[in-house]
Formats: structure tokens, C-alpha cells, sequence
């Protein structure tokens, strides 16, 4: 594995990771007045299309990250529409 | 251009797009409470490499689309910031 590969692996974990504090602070303040619906549902429609294309692709990185991303942004949509 | 490059160009332009609503609330309401300042750091040095990797592997879409996100984070980041 070239060092381009590393560098676009840890890319695609940071992006991945960044969405696990915001989680958890959703779910521990129970407060998402701040949060836009409308970012977080087109987001997730962006990620699925990165899985499509992943899976299309056979790129393991692409795969595993926007499916965990998904998984992350799932759980935002459900906390923005649970807590108002 | 097959299907599957057009796909991946679609998820890109969601997935970079979606920051505009959540810029536009934040920038309106002036209300950051809920946002997460380290999901919006982590996401941003994440963008940041993926930008040095779009650049190394020379793919214009990577490109694109991790500047203009790279500048909506750093929107965010600054509202964050002044907007407690």
C-alpha cells in the first residue's frame, strides 16, 4: 500500500469518525434545535449513492466507510425527529 | 462518461451541498448549542486530506468537491465560534 492510499484511508476514517462526538452529544443534551433536518437527510442520500457507487467500484474503503457513516447519520435523522 | 462515474459525481455534489442548509440555519438563527465543535474540526482535517489525496491522484471531482465542503466547514467553524 503506497503512502496516497494511507493518506486517502485516514481521510476517509476522519470523515467517518467526525460524526461519532455529534452523536453523542445529541444523544446525551437530548437538544437538536440547532441541527438542520435538511442537511442530515441529504447527507445520508449522498452516502447511500457513495455505497452504490462503492459497491460498483469494489472499493473496500468507500464501502466500509459510508456504510459506518450511514449508520451514524441514521441515528442523527432519528434523534432530530425524536427530539425536537 | 459510463453510469457509474455519474453516480459517484451525483453522491459527490449531495454530500458536499448538504452543508449549505445547516450554514444557511446556523448563519439565520445564530444558535450553534447543539452543533459539535469537534464533529465540525474532525470533519474538517478529514476534507483536508482528502483534498491533498484528490490532488495527488489528480481526480477533479475529489477536488471540487472537498474545497467547496472544506469551505463550508470553516463557515461553520467560525459560527461556532462566535455564535456560543
Amino acid at each position: 500500500m503506497d503512502k496516497i492510499e494511507i493518506l486517502g484511508l485516514v481521510a476517509a476514517a476522519l470523515t467517518t469518525a467526525s460524526f461519532v462526538p455529534q452523536v453523542y452529544k445529541t444523544w446525551k443534551e437530548k437538544s437538536t434545535k440547532d441541527i438542520s433536518l435538511t442537511m442530515y437527510t441529504v447527507l445520508f442520500i449522498g452516502v447511500v449513492l457513495w455505497l452504490i457507487y462503492g459497491l460498483n467500484i469494489q472499493s473496500l474503503p468507500v464501502i466500509f466507510a459510508n456504510t459506518v457513516t450511514g449508520i451514524l447519520l441514521l441515528l442523527m435523522l432519528a434523534m432530530k425527529l425524536k427530539y425536537k
